[in-house]
Parts: C-alpha cells; sequence; structure tokens
C-alpha cells in the first residue's frame, strides 16, 4: 500500500487553472496533490541572437521554486547570485519538450518563454510544470491567431511528463515527496499524446535497476500521461469555449 | 475622477487568504485590487551569526516578483545573478517594518524569515507585502505559542501599509500601476494600529510637492490602514476560531 | 546636552571645497563634522539605452565607502564582488533628489554621473553626498555652459539633505555616528532652497514615532537645510567668481 | 554509410591511457575517436558538511572542457564567471553514475572527487568522461587499499557509459560530432557490466520518436558498453600487473 | 626636453600627509605630481585561516581607484562585481612589498590590511601606493607599540617605489601619465633604504629593450628611492616628534 | 646540489609536441620536467570593440590550471565563480609577451587567442606557457599565410621564458616546485632571440636581494633561454617540413 492510500498506476488529484497570472499570453497554474506550479507565457516579437534573420522562432522556460514551496525554507536563488545546477537542468528540460511539440518555423520571428515556478512542492515538480507549461504556450499561441499574428497554430503534439519510480510497493505512478525521497530508481517521462516519446530520464538511486524495471515505469508512464493530455484537452475547450 | 472610479480615499478590494503556503509556519497570499503577494514565514531556531548568544531573535524579509507578474516579462533575478536595488531596497523595509512590532527579547534565540513573493502586480506590491507580511509573521508567532515553544506572543502591535500620491485627482489612495507610473509624487506610510509611525518614503516622482501636501497624503494614510487594520484583525481571527 | 555639546538645532561644523577631483567636470569635497565626502560629476555625450533618441538627458549617482572611512574596517564592496542593499540604497536616493532639480529635457542628450565615495564617515553621509553632489551637477553644468554647449542652466532648483533624529535629548538635528548608532528614530529630508519636498524617509529604529515627533523632525530639517542652502551658495560664488 | 565509414554497432576506437595526471591518486586519459578527456580523482580524508558523523564517504565529480577543445573556440568558463547548465548537468551526471556502484558505508569518511576535463572534442564527452571516470575513481580506490586506509574495495560494480542516436542510417552506436549534432534523437546509456541500468537519457532533438526505436538504442548500448567494460577491466589489469 | 620640463631623474613634487583617514591605525596621504593615493593600515587582532595557530601575522593590502580619479570616468569595480585583473595584480604587488619588510613573526597573531585607494590618478598610481603604505603601515605599528601591544617595531627595513620608463626623452624617473602611455618601456621598482631589491617589473610596452637600458632604468630607481625614502622618514620623524 | 641533481645552470628535460590540441590553428604542448602546459592559438577574423576600424589586429592569452595539475587538488575556478588573481595576473604577462614580438599592424583586423592550461604543475608553469604559446601563435601564422589570408608572418621575434631564483645552492635556473617554494628570491625573464628583454618580474620571497644577485639571474636566463629557443625553432621546423 503507498503512503497515500493511491492505487501504483494512480496519479494525484490533478487540475489546471487557467489565467492566474494575469498579464501573461497565456498561463495554467497545476496542481498535482500538494504540487502547485505556476506557467506564465510570455511572447515577444524577438528571436535571440543565434536564430537572427533565420525565418524561425523559439520556445524556452525558466523554472524557479519560491524558498517555502518546499517543508524546510531553501535559499533563494536570487539572493544566492545563481541558479542550482537542479534548476538549469530542469529548465532546460521543459524547454526542449516544448520545442519537440512546436513547430518553430510555422511560429516565425517570435519568442516564447514559459515561466515555471512552483508555489507549493510535494514531488514530480519538473513533470507538473511540463503539462502545465504545454497549457499556457498552447493559450498564448491561440491568442497568437486569435490576434492575427499567425495563421495557424504552430503545434505539432500534445506534451505531457509524469513521473514514475520503484518502490517498496513496487513500480508506482506519480511519485510524491515521500516516495521520491525514498525510491530506489526514478524516471521522467515526456510522452506525446500522439504516441511519441520526447524525453526519458531514469535514475538509479540506489541500486542499478533492470530493463523490465524500466519496461514497467514506461507502461505506468503511457496510463499517466493518457489521464494527463485528457485533462489538458478539457482544460483548453474549456477556455476556447469560454 | 480616477481611472479606477474609485474615490481619493478609496481601498481597492482587499482579502488575504491564510494557508497557501502549505509548509510555512505562517502564510498570507493577499491581495489587493490586481496586485497579489504570497507572504510565508518560515521559523527557525537559530540566529544570524551577529546575534549569537545574546538571548534575543531576529525577523527578516525575502522579496521577489515572478518574471510575468507585470505586463511585460521581467528579468528574473536568479538567472541575472543579483538582487535589483529595488529588490534590495523593498525587502530591507519590510523587515525593519515587522521589526518594529515584534519584541525581539521575547522572542528568543528565533529567526522568522518572511517570504513575499509577488505573483501578480498592479502597484503598490511593497505596501501590500507588508500588509500580508504581518499576518504571516503572527499565525507563525500563534503557532510557537501553540506548541508551547513560547509562552506569549512577541508582538508589540500591529502593523500595515499604503501608498498615496498626488495625480491629476489631487491627494489619493492606494495608487494602481497607472497611477502610479504617472504620480507626481507618491509615499508609502508604514503604520501601527496604535497610533505610530514605523516609515514614512515619500518621493517626489517630478518636481518637489509641499508640505501640505505632504499631510494631505498622511491623512489619506491613516484612513487606509485603519481599513487595512481591521482586515487583518478579521482574518486572524477566522483563522484563530476555525 | 548632545554628546557633541552641539543645540538640538545646529548643524555639524560645514565646509565645501571644490575642485579636488581635479579630472571631473565638476567636484565638491564636503565635510559635516567628521564626515567627508567626495563628489565629483562626469559628463558623457550619450544618455542610457532607455533614453535614446527621447531628446532628454540623464543624472545618475553611484556612492561608496572606503573600507576605512569606518571605525573598524569593513569589506571592500569590490572584493566581495557586490553592492550592498544600503549601497544601492542610497544611491538611487542621491540620483533621484538630483534629477527632481534638473531640466532632463533642457540637457538634452548629455548623461551626468555624480559619483560620491566616503572618505571619513561620521553618520549623515547620504545627506552630505546629496549636498555635495548638487555643487558638483552645478558646477559640471556651468562647464557646458561656459563651453557653448548648453544655452542655458537646466537646473530647476537648489537641493540639499540633513538627517534628524529622535534621541534621549529629543529631536535633534544632523545626527553624528553617536547620535545615529542610539537614535530612537531618524529621518533624512531632501529638500529645495525654494521650499519644495524632494524626499522624506523616516523610521523608527526601536519603537514607532507620532506625527508630532515627525513634525518637530521636519521643522529642524528646514532650519538645518537653510544653512546648507547658504553654504551651496558661498561655495558656488566663490568658484564663479573666481 | 555513416560520415565515418564504422557499422551502425561500432565504437570508435578506444584507449585508455592511467596515470598521465601524475598527482592524481588515480587517473585515466580516455581516448573515443577524436573525444578526449582527462580523468583524475583526488582523495581526501573528509566530507561535505552534510554527511559529517554519518559514517560514510561521498564521491562528486567535476566536469570542464578546454575553451578550444572543439571545432570553434567556447568562452572559458572560469572567465565567464559561471558553469553553464550544460556542465552542471554532466557533472551531476557522472557523479551519480559513479556513485550507484560505489559502496559509500564502505569508503567510510572519505571523500573522492573526479575531476573529467576535454581535451579534445568530438562528440560523446559525458559518456567517455564516465568511462575513464570509472577507472580513475577504481585506481585511487585500490591506492587506499594498497595503503591500508581501506581494507576492501569498496565497489559495487563496473560502469561504462556511452551514446546511441537515430540518425539517417538508422540506429547508430556511439555518434560522432557529426553525427550528434544532426541526429533527430539522442540517448546516453549509463550501464553497470554486472547489466543494471544506472541512467538512462534519451531527448528527441527534432521529431519524437518511437518505444521501438527507443528499444533499438538500448540494445546498441548493451553491445558498446560490453566493449567498453573489456577495455575498462584490461586497463586495470595492466596496471595492477605492473 | 620632458613634457612636464622636469630632468631625466627629477621626481615629481611628493608630499605625505598623516592622519588623513582619522579612523585607520595609520593612514597617509600620499601625492606626486597629479596622483594622490590614500594609504589607510587597518589593525585586526587574528590572522587568515591559513596562518591559524602559526604564531605569526600577516600584512596584506587592497587597491582601489575612485571611478573619477582618471581623465574619463572608469566603470565602479564594486558596480561592475569584479575587480579587475590589473586592479588584483597592484594590490598583490603591494601587500608583497609590504611583507618583505615585517617580521611577520615579531608581528604575532595581527593581521594588518593597507587600503589604498586612489584619489587622484596621473601616473605611477601603485609606486605611490607601496611609498604611503610603508608609512601608514609603520604608523600603525608605532601605535601597537605605544600601547603595550608589541615590544618593538616588527619592521626589517623601509621599502619605497618609482616607475622610470624609456621615452623620447630617454630613460626618465617617475612618470606622469603622459610619459607612461607612450613609453617604449617602463618598469616599477620597488626597493628598500637597505640597498635591497624587493620587486622589479619591467615590461616593453612596444618593441623590446636592451640590458643596457634596463641598468639605466634601474639607477634612475636609486636615485628616485633615495629621494622618497628621505620623505618618509621626515613624515614619521614630524608625527612622532608631535 | 640541487634536489634535482641538476646544475645550477641547468634546464629540465623540454620537449614541445605539435596538433595536440586538434581543432586549434596552432597547438604545441609543452613539457618541462614534471610541468606540461596545452597552449592552442585560435584564430578569429574580428577584434575586440576598442580597436574596430584601426586597421589593426590583436593577440591575447587565457591561463587556466586543471584542479588536480598539483599536489593537492585545488579549487576550479569555474565552480568557484571568479578567476584568481594569480592566474589574471600570468594570462595578462603571457598576452603582453606574445605581442611585444608581434607586428599587429601586419596582422590585420585578426584576433588571436592563445589558451595554456596547465595539465600538469611542477613549477614554472607561468614560463612553459609563454615558451609554448609563442610555437602555438608561430604555426597559427603559419597557417593564414599557408592560406593566402596573410601575406608574410607578421612576427617581429621571438620570444621565451625562463624563472631563476635564488636557493640554498645559490642562483639557479628553471626552478620546480620544491625549490620554487622554498626561494629566497625568484624571477621571470622573459626574452628574445634577438637580445631584447620583453618582461622581467623579481620577487624577493623573504628578504630582499641585491643587485649583483638580480645580475646572476639574469646571466642564467640568458642560458636557459638560448636553449628554449633552439627547442622552439627545430618544433616550428620540423612541423613545416612535414
Amino acid at each position: 500500500m503507498r503512503p497515500s492510500g493511491r492505487a501504483p498506476d494512480a496519479l494525484r488529484p490533478v487540475s489546471i487553472q487557467t489565467g492566474f497570472a494575469r498579464h501573461a499570453e497565456g498561463s495554467a497554474l497545476i496542481r498535482m496533490g500538494g504540487t502547485e506550479v505556476l506557467c506564465a507565457a510570455s511572447v515577444e516579437t524577438r528571436v535571440p541572437p543565434f536564430l537572427r534573420g533565420k525565418g524561425q522562432g523559439w520556445v524556452t522556460a525558466e523554472y524557479g521554486m519560491l524558498p517555502r514551496a518546499t517543508h524546510s525554507r531553501g535559499h533563494r536563488e536570487a539572493a544566492k547570485g545563481k541558479q542550482s545546477g537542479r534548476t538549469q537542468e530542469i529548465q532546460r528540460l521543459i524547454a526542449r519538450s516544448l520545442r519537440a511539440v512546436t513547430d518553430l518555423k510555422a511560429l516565425g520571428e517570435i519568442s516564447i518563454t514559459v515561466d515555471c515556478d512552483v508555489l507549493n512542492a510535494d514531488g514530480g515538480t519538473r513533470c507538473a510544470a511540463i503539462t502545465g507549461a504545454w497549457v499556457a504556450l498552447r493559450l498564448a499561441l491561440e491568442k497568437l491567431v486569435r490576434d492575427g499574428t499567425l495563421a495557424a497554430l504552430p503545434l505539432k503534439g500534445q506534451v505531457a511528463a509524469v513521473s514514475c519510480g520503484l518502490t517498496a510497493e513496487g513500480a508506482v505512478l506519480d511519485l510524491d515527496y515521500d516516495e521520491d525521497s525514498t525510491a530506489a530508481a526514478d524516471a521522467n517521462f515526456v510522452l506525446t499524446a500522439e504516441g511519441g516519446i520526447v524525453e526519458i530520464q531514469g535514475t538509479a538511486e540506489k541500486d542499478p535497476f533492470t530493463e523490465d524495471q524500466f519496461n514497467a515505469l514506461m507502461r505506468l508512464a503511457r496510463t499517466g500521461t493518457a489521464e494527463l493530455f485528457r485533462i489538458q484537452a478539457a482544460t483548453i475547450e474549456q477556455v476556447t469555449r469560454a
């Protein structure tokens, strides 16, 4: 039995609230159990130097965590004067995941930055950030279509992410903090609704794991992201109808 | 007539939601119109080096703004590698305001850090932060009393803050972003429910102003903070009763 | 009786020596008792990026303190790799004070930076810096008029600053370090010779203070700055005659 | 046909030279084709603060690249004043890989830092670093056994890494720079000689990939690391015999 | 004929004013023509970590230049967030020069930091700093003897420095800025009154120079420092008599 | 007798291997006994901002040391976030030495950066770096001539460097680490094959030294660099013939 009483293949309760960041072109406050991430997409009509004049756009991401999002207060990275390796790793992952489903040529010379800020942390913040960031990105792109900047949505797919891990209960889906901090292994899967793999990051926290164990995690990830794709789609539909 | 249609001495709608930061010993999400600041108080049972062995506690504050809390996206300070002068000025002000009403001797060798993070900005973020931070601090202190760490609340008073300014409509209370960016002068008043002045910061944004004008701003601040004291007290009462 | 034997409304001996910074377009070494600040104005014929093409100028300031300007040696900020919050707060205050009396449109696309470096500190360094910086600025502007760059002085007024505080002797003018470090409250007033208020910063160091106390500080500031305006004017006149 | 003429499942020529870093307790200069990484293990008889008094050791890694290891010169990170996100990501990966096969309890209160510096880069530097770092670590541990500090080798396994990717030629093993920069996807596999998985990082560089494609990469990785384990073992044997 | 009209072997007018830095244990404001450096020695009764418990003291130095000490304003290093290579080179040179004539064993567990801040620059600031720093150091040490902390002056000698260079007028002594910026070579000599060499730094700014030319510079340096030793000694004598 | 058994005027065994840095336009791995420095010259067809449009080129250098090049592991400067004063001093020295023998006008608007990275350190790293850097620079310039970018080699001379010092054995040539760390004085001489002096840096590590002692060091330096010039020339000849 998992500490939370969930079945091995059960996500935590998930909800996505749009519009929380009032000034952003698209925003999503995603909650996965006790984890809460505010994703805000900002549009700029210029691209970074290395892309100038290449007729394509760019999508990037930044990640942060409020100092008291966690059980005990952490350092404020702005006060310390640098972002940790973990922070940089996560924001690079979010950005790659979003770019994998964006048609940068169709976007044209536009940059979109998605800020993912963790307001409350209870495990799985990078996965929640990716799932929420896709919603924020999609809303920002829809705004660009609505206001005539773009003719069509420059999106090639729908992306979501979930963590899975090997715990005393075996392979389980969507680790919370308690499970994450004691798991023998955990893996983050960034998958698309179209069945593709965008990113896999599997890590043995203690001893190496086997290929069979890894495949079990992959199957759970398919189950979990299927549910996340449904929730993302429902969120988008609700906004669009409004 | 003010852009918002408010009377010169009218605050924006104010609300304070407690418990938003789930792990914090005390937290308050304060909304003043379109400005939204999450204040989270963290307790540590040790003091900074300069106070060690002096038998007193410390209260400090940190301030931040999510990159897309504003109309156009700002730099993330953690990515830039330093906090701006404005950020440091504000967090020093919040900290002084809280210490002015805390009995540091009675607190004992305990440190409380109040993180004030702006989720949405529409003017007056430093004042909202102070008003919310006092609630977060008070809740954290009550927890220390409840769990027996402290015998009594080490608070000497109740503090709140509001900005006032000179606009085309004359002296007005609680500037929003539109008013703030065009005001001839603005002043932040940090006052106590007991009638004291904790901090005054008045600045001519264009031409110098007169002592009469300054006094008009001070009167508005009394009106505004009276209402804020009421809302703070009601918030605390509600939590305590629960 | 004040530790220095001064009357409550007495400034410390004040003197202003011009030309100390030989290369600067204008410079003033101001002494207020044991506090000594070298103010040097530098002219550049370009403006910061955010003002380019707007047909106006800019005035800014930087502040520093020699490591051994103080009783015990402080860190060298250049060696530490960052300016403290206090330093940034002060240099922003000096800059705002100077801009409040400068006609930036009339200045045209010229930037003036006033460096204020504390050679010896005995309280009131930020106020001395403002009073000296105005003299340095004025001298630099006069040079621009003399060499034909400007047709007339782009100055709207004369600005000076003084600190006042509540000590065991009541409200007193121009705190030295001993008084400053034990005062119950202190306030910095940046006023103009024309009777206007440019900036007020009042802070309760211990308990909140009352409006009456604040008004007493304001009256002392009027007395003190009247004397400073006289000394500034005499300094300028002496240089001009030479 | 691959640009290099290699078969899809062929590694580049691999060699490992020990003792290059003369002062290090263990060192390995690993060459995989045009990629050359100097791995140097340093032993310290103390542990980082978070482990003090816990009776266990620590293994960590740092990664760097000489500015002209690459086709066009890159910035020197020391001159820029910070390590890139990529650098931090890689050094964290190397460290986790080494810890996964080290018995930290058996190591006792000893820290080992393995510096991995890329002297020449032609793709696959992080994988080469892991494979070389294990040799350097092993040699350093053997020295601790030889000098009597440790009773037995505190190693639980043998770890090596290789990159695989999807190119125009299909799934291929051990990408060089040309292949890496144009691959549709690439994955880094950190595996153990005992058959375990330590870390998997798969990334779609363009479009998402399928599970079948991923499995093909995994099979190539098994082939490639089998050869690497053989070379590591032969290197160790040669040193030991000497 | 030199631009200044000086003879090849003539120093600029030199003066040393003591006590300028009021709080410092020893201070000297040295003027060499248009170059003006404030040297302030600070005593601390502890030593840096690498010397703890070794029963010896330490002498170090820091160097800075006010932004407008120069013809055109330079960056403030504190604002830039780092000291330039030039600054670090100079402060290391000053410190080595002082340590070469200090008996660190006799000093005991005391640290002396000499801050050398350039108020006005017209060439030769590092040499002026060394010459002035020795006076500040000597005064601080005399204070330690006077107050009984030390039994005797822990000084092994008297040190001063001067620059010489090859200009269109041949080998000349004590370059000012005009000469320094056009010299074919310049050299800084740190010498002792006892006839020893502490440091020599000779640099070809354009073409390499010859040994004969170098020897000519060395002879000039002997002439110049002889005069500086006389001025230092007179300064010390004057203070001591007072 | 020197610890190494060398005669007072004997260099350590010296070798220079070209082409180690495969991507660099010129590279030299120089070994002087246990000191090993990789020098890699990179060509860019643009100049730094301060030289734009002046029709001349630039030569600069950067210096680094692998963390475990030394007896005990040092900090990685990239991780610390800044280059030490020592590092900056050395890279400025290398750059000046190379520029002293380069005809920057003849080079045209081209920049050459020579990276000098110490792989193994046993004293004399800055001198080895200069000697090796000249070879790397020369090879890069020859490549520019070969590919027709330059009509002739823009070199005015051949430069090499060696350290000498005063040890218990008297004046000795080419100090290794053991000698360097105990020498009473050491000096670095950067000389040209044409008989000129480019740079001299002599430092008393303990007591001041005499002019006679200094002259003895200079004579040794002549002997040592004569041998280095021969080795540099042979290296170049060998590459050119190949």
